[in-house]
């Protein structure tokens, strides 16, 4: 545990301890370091471990909780086993299918360690050694004498110096975030496993059972686990794969309960959630939900529209654009759910409310005037100004779509970067930054191809043209006109994997040289990218010191009515808890667990909805061995709970009180997904694969006793 | 009542009564005269009339049911007042609102008989006054020996004889169905009333609360429910609209009931269910299910894609193409159900395990054979012909979206036929069909803009030339390619209503001199459809005796196992019966009752969810006087129960088991829309607005009472 956090934990405890009891039951994604505030509410709900445990990195169980960068995870044996979500691993499964071998369809079992496949290229697990306050650094020099450029670059350079001294250590990731809108500021050090291997992962038919058509849906029977492994060197160092390295050997694991949850208990998940914004104005949040989500779903419904139709009675160009598609679909969802949402909630008038309240609080004494009143005008006009971009930017983003053009705007403005020591450089084109960026660039061979990225570019400039004039980039459309859009594609040489990747070694001189079209058009964006930068980087340092102190009375103010506040999901360590419950609504109610004979009631033996013949016969059969949950009389698949969780808990375990594994969170509802603006206890529950659906195809489906013995199960099996 | 139904009844009625509580207990859509056959089993279930009673079409309840064409309403008052679903008098709320009055908004109430509105043009109350058995009449001179067509023309010749004779009575409208896959006919006599007035709806946000994105969704909060009047002369004839017309005086009207229904009880719905394919064999169902819906699917898709891209950034196109739009989604929603219900029961299976059953117990026995054996074979051999015209038709039908072409095409064979006397003509294009072609013709101008109407013809021709070669029409693309696409829309004068009725009264040689391009199409497509006509009917032909024979063999065998067959729906008078009950599937608890807090959470004050001031405020103060359910302490919206209904059945009276009004049937649930191929008892469940909510909104909300009066029930409101 870092003394830091030690010392804010304790000392915030105290005051917090008394007012938990009247905030939300679940709300809140929790830092380590406040469990001391929330502890006494997490045991009322039916937490048995000390909360203490839960202040400390360094122990079980918050010391086997790892990241996959984009998902959460956790060691669940001494050898370095790794459980998470199907659809975290599904990149892998698909990057080792081919025609011979369908580990898609069929699953993948490693029947010993020598079987286990090297994970797909960029995978990585991220074990966290330690979290620790560094506002004071982060502050440094950031006066309020400076502009707002200056305060951005002068936050900016802090925190790379603070990065580049925690990375000087061999193999760690660090990161610093922002909390509390730039209140605070910590720094996550993690180990960076770089040898990741595809242990297990059942077939498509369980692990994504359901598909699109259930995704964000209850009655859901989906069992979206699969296994990893971490490998390090002999010397338990770590570094790429390598043929002798050995498993890692964490220094915990959580145990699995002999017995799963039941309705109405306990249960807290630990994980890496992506973003929150609960604690935006009430201005900003109308201003999304009447304007910017509005245009972000129809950017987005357009796409899926651009796509399927210039994809259409083409298989080959769907199979290349399906993961795109997807994508696409699965925002188009989620914002539908948000928007749907935040009316259904009265999101406005609810933030309407409490910002009213806020404010009112602050006028009604002249010591808080001085001190927040200034601020929050200040945030009120940055507000204003970054209403007015972001819809600019927004339709500008449409370009990304062509992706050949994306890749030459990365490229050159790498080599611009390049121009500069490495810690001047822009985040994201920095040295360190340098692997990610060859990923990204080579991951475009997998879905591109000519015709349907021009066309695709075309819908994006229809798109892109119904920008005010003066919001156009003149010199990027005179190069078009120069060029000829018929020449793009055919000139090009940057389709090509290895050239692309050849001009991340390249001056800019050479870029400026050249006479690919697409270099040509980079080069055109450039000085408006530029620009558009700077002023953004103005904004966004006036609105930093402006946010933070609007926070800073939020909290006094959340703290007098008794309200404790947790920092927006910003991608780190946070812990949850709730209970296991359905939801009743008017004329329908939904029960907190789905069960096997349900999963077969779905299957149809076709698409989405194809379990494998293995498991029909052994639900049919009843075959459920020690996994039958004792009040439902059957085997349990699914089950849902009130935990607060958002993007990035996918693969997170679920814990009961004692602390040992009872499941993986894997999805929420799309009517709590409003939960991602203001939480609302009724709407939002969490989706988990119930760990005994998960042990029963390991041990009566797919034969994983190896895995199991491992994880300290005993199969049930004869096999 | 009908003699010689009341014969058929009673001969049936003591050999299925004991079988019927064998099978399932709420699958049926039964003709009035069966109800001996089932009399018991209602019973058994909670009805407490006698089931003679619903033998007797001149007398209550079944007296007082009547039908809209397309909807099915029922009488409330000796002054012929009519209630039915707000969605089947929409067109009526629609035809009188405009700038200054809102009546879609605001609602409509008539303060007294003086203000009720004349219903939109075309609209009708047809009152059964008779169904006789004309199997004989049909059948006479339909033998064996002749072919295919001329079985078809002699039927056809046979129908027009009964239905013409019919019709010598003055405003009578009569109908020849075939039942039992052309085993029997009967034939529906109804006085037609003409002078139908608009009398009460409440405002759309009551009526067609949660719109397109509830329909077919449970839970549900619709007040679907809308009056009109039947009006006659004042000597007791049916006329068109006169200012001195009087209202009609039925024999029966419902009375209200004074208690609402709970879960459990018993409900009955009598009403018109349009069509549904229950006895369809293995193999039809089979090419349905795996060509002929996804087909269908994918070319309503597409056209609502069309429409969409026609009308993009155009809101008066998007208003016209409205009503379109929205029919043409409920259509694809619908068969998406289907494919996903028929998928969810396995229905393939399901009905081959049937077949095999019913032809092995034929198989089984040589009498059998030599009775069905042939006709068996015979129908086999026509539905394998009929599966391959059937996707060729499909293709060609798209053409009808040109709506100025579709309108040339039934102009030109209106002259063709006219050179006929009145009873060799088409059905369809008689003297009696006059008013409705009008109609149809007319009402082209609503939905219609030339642009719009190009668009969309050049996509049915992309999907029109994706038929094989020899399935396209030559003179048609010849004259196409002669008159030029461009030409079309700039040169005819058929956009002009006036003109295209004008047509109606001209010969076939006014046509064959006309300039006009799409008369020129027209003409060029009819040697076609004439020629595939022909065909149609000879398959038609062999296949209605083929199938009478094999419908015959099936109710034999039926009868021998024990389950009583009812006819497939065909629009005539059917009943059903079941009871209140909600759903429960793994996961997920279906309750069957909303309720009006339910309604209020649901309520945005946006779009498809906006419930009217006076209703939001009622019901924040619980102010529901007696309306209120005991069992649920509050007041019901809608109900869900096992009724056994389809498309038609919508503005069905929903009945308790003393045959009192408890509410109206407007919708099914998406998942049970397989029903119409093979009903699932578990899946299938129909939603009902309650009477409660009804005579609340009449009574609260509106200030109805006077309808309230009429119908016999005190309003509990002082005003």
């Amino acid at each position: 545990m870092n003394p830091n956090l030690k010392c804010l934990a304790e000392a915030t405890a105290v005051a917090l301890l008394l007012m938990v009891s009247a905030a939300s039951a679940h709300e809140g994604m929790w830092m380590p370091g406040q469990t001391a505030e929330v502890g006494e509410a997490m045991r009322a709900d039916g937490l048995q471990i000390d909360p203490a445990q839960l202040l400390r990195l360094d122990a079980d169980p918050l010391n086997a909780i790892v990241s996959l960068g984009g998902c959460s995870a956790s060691f669940v044996s001494p050898q370095g086993l790794v459980v998470t979500n199907y659809h975290c691993v599904f990149g892998s499964i698909q990057y080792h299918s081919n025609d011979g071998q369908d580990y898609i369809t069929d699953g993948f079992l490693a029947k010993s360690l020598g079987e286990e496949l090297p994970a797909a290229p960029g995978s990585r697990i991220e074990v966290i050694e330690d979290v620790r306050d560094v506002t004071a650094d982060m502050l440094e020099g950031v006066s309020d004498e400076l502009n707002g450029f200056d305060r951005y670059e002068r936050l900016d350079r802090n925190r790379k110096a603070l990065t580049a001294a925690c990375e000087e250590q061999p193999n760690r990731r660090c990161n610093v975030e922002s909390y509390y809108g730039g209140a605070s500021y910590y720094l996550e050090q993690k180990l960076e496993i770089q040898d990741v291997r595809l242990v297990y992962a059942p077939a498509l038919g369980l692990g994504s059972f359901g598909g699109e058509t259930d995704n964000w849906m209850w009655p859901r029977h989906t069992g979206d686990f699969g296994f990893y492994r971490a490998y390090v060197a002999p010397d338990g160092s770590s570094r790429p794969y390598a043929r002798d390295n050995v498993p890692y050997r964490p220094k915990s694991w959580l145990p699995i309960a002999r017995e799963g949850v039941e309705e109405g208990d306990f249960v807290m998940v630990a994980g890496f959630p992506g973003a929150t914004d609960r604690f935006l104005t009430a201005d900003e949040v109308q201003f999304n939900f009447a304007h910017h989500e509005p245009l972000l779903h129809h950017l987005f419904s357009d796409y899926a529209t651009q796509i399927n139709r210039a994809t259409a009675g083409n298989r080959e160009a769907q199979i290349r654009y399906a993961s795109i598609l997807r994508n696409v679909q699965n925002v188009e969802k989620k914002l539908a759910g948000d928007l749907a949402g935040a009316d259904a909630i009265g999101l406005d008038a609810r933030k309407t409310t409490d910002e009213k309240a806020y404010r009112d609080w602050i006028a009604d004494d002249p010591a808080r005037q001085a001190r927040y009143g200034a601020a929050i005008r200040e945030l009120d006009a940055v507000v204003a100004e970054n209403s007015r971009s972001s819809l600019k930017s927004l339709r500008e983003s449409v370009l990304e779509r062509a992706k050949i053009l994306s890749s030459a705007r990365t490229l050159y403005r790498w080599a611009k970067e390049h121009e500069k020591p490495d810690e001047e450089r822009e985040s994201g084109f920095q040295d360190r930054d340098l692997n990610e960026t060859v990923d990204r660039l080579t991951r475009i061979e997998r879905s591109y191809l000519p015709d349907i990225d021009r066309k695709l570019f075309e819908a994006a400039l229809d798109e892109y043209r119904r920008l005010d004039a003066e919001d156009r980039d003149t010199a990027f459309e005179t190069a078009l006109d120069q060029i000829g859009f018929d020449r793009l594609y055919a000139d090009t040489k940057l389709a090509d994997t290895a050239t692309r990747l050849g001009w991340l070694e390249k001056p800019a001189t050479a870029f400026e040289a050249s006479d690919d079209p697409f270099i040509k058009l980079a080069i055109a964006l450039y000085p408006g990218d530029i620009a558009a930068d700077r002023t953004a980087k103005d904004r966004a340092g006036r609105g930093l010191t402006a946010r933070a102190t609007y926070m800073e009375g939020l909290r006094a103010y959340r703290q007098a009515i008794g309200r404790p506040v947790y920092p927006d999901a910003n991608g780190s360590l946070r812990i949850t808890w709730g209970k296991v419950t359905g939801r009743t609504r008017d004329g329908q109610v939904w029960t907190p667990f789905t069960t096997a004979e349900g999963l077969l009631a779905k299957h149809t033996g076709r698409g989405e909805f194809n379990v494998p013949d293995a498991a029909i016969a052994a639900i049919r059969a009843k075959d459920y061995g020690p996994y039958v949950a004792p009040v439902l009389g059957t085997l349990p698949v699914n089950f849902m709970s009130t935990v607060d969780i958002t993007g990035g808990n996918s693969g997170s375990a679920t814990l009961n009180g004692r602390g040992e594994f009872v499941g993986l969170a894997f999805d929420g509802t799309l009517e709590g997904a409003i939960s991602d603006w203001a939480f609302d206890t009724d709407r939002t529950r969490a989706i988990h694969v119930d760990s005994r659906f998960m042990l029963w195809t390991m041990d009566k489906i797919d034969g994983a006793s190896r895995l199991l013995k491992e994880m300290g199960v005993r199969p049930a099996s004869r096999s």
